[in-house]
């Protein structure tokens, strides 16, 4: 024991100095500043210790408007210097990404179901990646704009905009993660908003080659990605999976069949408020699970979460009413400052999802397609993942929209394997992963916390999801 | 607490006389005899006591050809003489009603993962019913025929003939139980013995109205019952649950679509077993539930379980490796003695499903709705139900099964609810109801043993599913 202390030291003063050298070399002083304000300390309710730093704050992106969008950054818990920058979107459209991936999915800050203290999450994707969680566009979650018309405007093509610009002034804040491998990721409406971003990037790359963004790939799951095929594919799983009449089906493929699923007509509307109905009071996100509440309210608004208001006590490896402790959490005085939230421009109160924003989403292209079409050549890594229990944007609907790009099949379809068990099944296209993720709902790092993790690692590392070998009569 | 004596006793004694009368005059000594000589006493491995009756022993129904069918017959522990008489059978063609029905379903003893213990199923039907399992045709579980050619001639006819001829002996042996009302109910492949042994019963007392035999309806459950929509239904859930290739799915659908489930083509069997490699180790009989091992052989029978053969240690609410128990405990002698197996009669080993019978399997119709049709307009109580996580014969097949008889709907779908949660969705058709469990797999008493004994209540009491009251935002 008393050999190993000269060692030790040796170690620390060589750790020490190469830190300070690297951050002497690439961080100017006023970034320096930006990033020491930003750090977060310990978190209300935090009652255990954690060895990676995190930052949040707020970053303009239009100073004329007034126009803020807030952050949280979470480095890796190893070595985020060399781990890749990985975004994390969620969708609705007007849902907050803190309040869902950082707070109940990706993130390592977990929420009680007393609102008020935290717990690790084990399965952090922050084990693998530094996560950037971004609330957007303006006016979702602690993200806002001293000028209200933009909240009243808000669209797809306003999001790329701003999270563009975002990202550009984000890198001056953190200099050191210039050049870094960025990852963009997503669920849901965020399946709009992922490929839109990444699009964004590869043009602004195409005419700043020394501002360039090295964007390596993006992932999305249960993703809104063409109107036509995602409606075939919910009325189809929703009658296959025994939720709804024979007449309902019929009914939803004739009145949405050719909808927008954000802007959906009168008779639209009607048929799926029949056929949530006839569903029940399960959780369409999660068919199999029990709902937060037995008499919560559903919305036709299929894209967002309603807020579910029973606060119960579950395990944490799955809590159907996780929402509501973030809405108790983020609401706190305490954990704003913490958080850095300017009193002045909080929202009145803090929602994981906005409705002002979701009711005056402007444009909203019927289809991504064309951008994945646009994309794929450019050798970005892309993965679609879906989780094969979610009514809102199920298996279904993803498989529709993948057979409509005609790809090549590079890898047959088969089982991928985790902890000795079927965690989904992939298949390898030209240019394009999927990947199912086996009893995993809507949210998929929620419900299959384990099998998720070892899928984004799959994904940032380009390596091929485990394959069990079996042994079969036939 | 002594004014409660003399009325108590004098209770009993009412009790006492009744339960002689009763017997002294309906049932006469050559039937008290044999069912004295059936009656089972404590069997090896319970250690609980048990307030009902039991009996198993054979019914000879060929002198002849000395074929008998072995039957445990398990009285209500409420109110027996009050309670309708309800057979129970599996499916295969092949398998035991004993191995599945009874120790691993609604029986009332199910075995511990020793193969040497029983534990009290706290779900049991007989909490509602006076239960008849059949082990049906010669050559499954402890039925035999000294005539060796019956094995390897069986068939649908001869099955419904044969049980028919069991019953009504039967009833010779349980004259008490003579003109009580009478449910047959069943699992896959009893979607053909049900239909046909009622059908077989309605026959006999058109012609024999003193000797009627007082049927009141039928239940199956993942019935197979119309080749073509089950083939449908079997495709298009395995595509929509996220478990075959775009390209299996076609195939499927062209090499089976209009085969024999039981007589399958080898083009049908090929693809049959490229989609198996494709779903990979789980468990088709159940999806998200975890398989009895990771390395077990799966068949593409698909109408029939292959044994299991890790022996694991798992909550007795729900165990995937239930089957190799009953294989361990049906096969000590004393379990044998205490049943009344004649050991000149028994299997070389017994076994929950018998490969001989199966393979050998003789006629089996494309479809039984033919019956539906002719039993329908009988006023029979007809229910159909699924467990919608089943791959085997799906919820999809059963719907278009269903949707086949183009009955009119008297009360729309809906939600059904246990326990304050959707355990179901439900349809009311002129003559037909159709009950979907929620969650549950091929064998739904098994993965959801609470619902399904509210649903074989609702069977028996023929009243409607529970209905919850909801409120809804729209």
């Amino acid at each position: 024991m008393v050999m190993a202390q000269p060692w030790c030291f040796c170690v620390m003063t060589i750790s020490l100095t190469l830190f300070v050298v690297v951050n002497a070399t690439t961080i100017p002083p006023s970034s320096q500043a930006q990033q020491i304000h930003d750090k977060v300390g310990k978190l209300p309710g935090q009652n255990f210790t954690i060895n990676f730093d995190h930052y949040s704050g707020y970053v303009t992106v239009n100073e004329k408007a007034g126009k803020a969008l807030f952050y949280w950054f979470i480095e890796s818990d190893q070595s985020p210097q060399t781990k890749p920058l990985l975004l994390w979107f969620n969708g609705g459209p007007g849902c907050s990404s803190i309040a869902y991936g950082e707070a109940e999915e990706i993130g390592p800050f977990h929420i009680r179901p007393d609102g008020k203290t935290l717990y690790l999450n084990p399965y952090s994707w922050n084990q693998v990646a530094n996560i950037l969680f971004l609330d957007s566009p303006a006016g979702v979650g602690f993200s806002y704009s001293n000028t209200s018309s933009d909240i009243q405007n808000n669209g797809d093509k306003k999001t790329a905009e701003d999270s563009l610009e975002f990202l550009l002034r984000w890198f001056e804040r953190f200099p050191q993660y210039k050049g870094r491998d960025v990852f963009i990721t997503g669920e849901s409406y965020a399946g709009h908003y992922v490929p839109q971003l990444s699009q964004a990037i590869v043009k602004h790359n195409l005419k700043n080659k020394k501002n360039a963004i090295n964007l390596k790939g993006y992932m999305v799951g249960n993703a809104l990605t063409d109107d036509v095929h995602d409606h075939l594919g919910v009325a189809e799983f929703m009658w296959s999976s025994g939720l709804i009449s024979d007449q309902t089906y019929k009914l939803l493929n004739l009145s949405c069949g050719n909808q927008s699923f954000v802007h959906a007509s009168d008779a639209c509307a009607q048929i799926q408020g029949i056929a949530y109905t006839e569903i029940g009071n399960i959780d369409p996100y999660s068919i199999f699970t029990p709902p937060c509440s037995a008499n919560h309210s559903q919305s036709n608004q299929l894209l967002r979460r309603k807020l579910s208001s029973r606060i119960g006590k579950f395990s944490e490896e799955y809590d159907p009413c996780t929402e509501s402790h973030s809405t108790v959490y983020f609401n706190l005085p305490e954990v704003q400052k913490a958080l850095h939230v300017d009193p002045a421009h909080k929202p009145a109160k803090w929602e994981p999802c906005s409705d002002e924003v979701h009711s005056n989403w402007k444009d909203s292209p019927k289809t991504v397609l064309d951008i994945y079409r646009e994309l794929i050549p450019s050798g970005l890594r892309i993965w679609v993942f879906s989780g094969d229990t979610d009514a809102i944007i199920p298996v279904t609907s993803t498989r529709y929209s993948i057979a409509a790009l005609k790809l090549p099949t590079v890898s047959p379809w088969r089982a991928w394997y985790h902890d000795g068990q079927v965690a989904g099944w992939t298949q390898g296209y030209a240019g394009l992963t999927f990947v199912a993720v086996r009893g995993a709902g809507h949210e998929v790092p929620l419900h299959k916390p384990k099998p998720a993790l070892a899928l984004v690692k799959a994904f940032l590392d380009g390596t091929s999801l485990p394959e069990a070998e079996l042994v079969r009569s036939y």
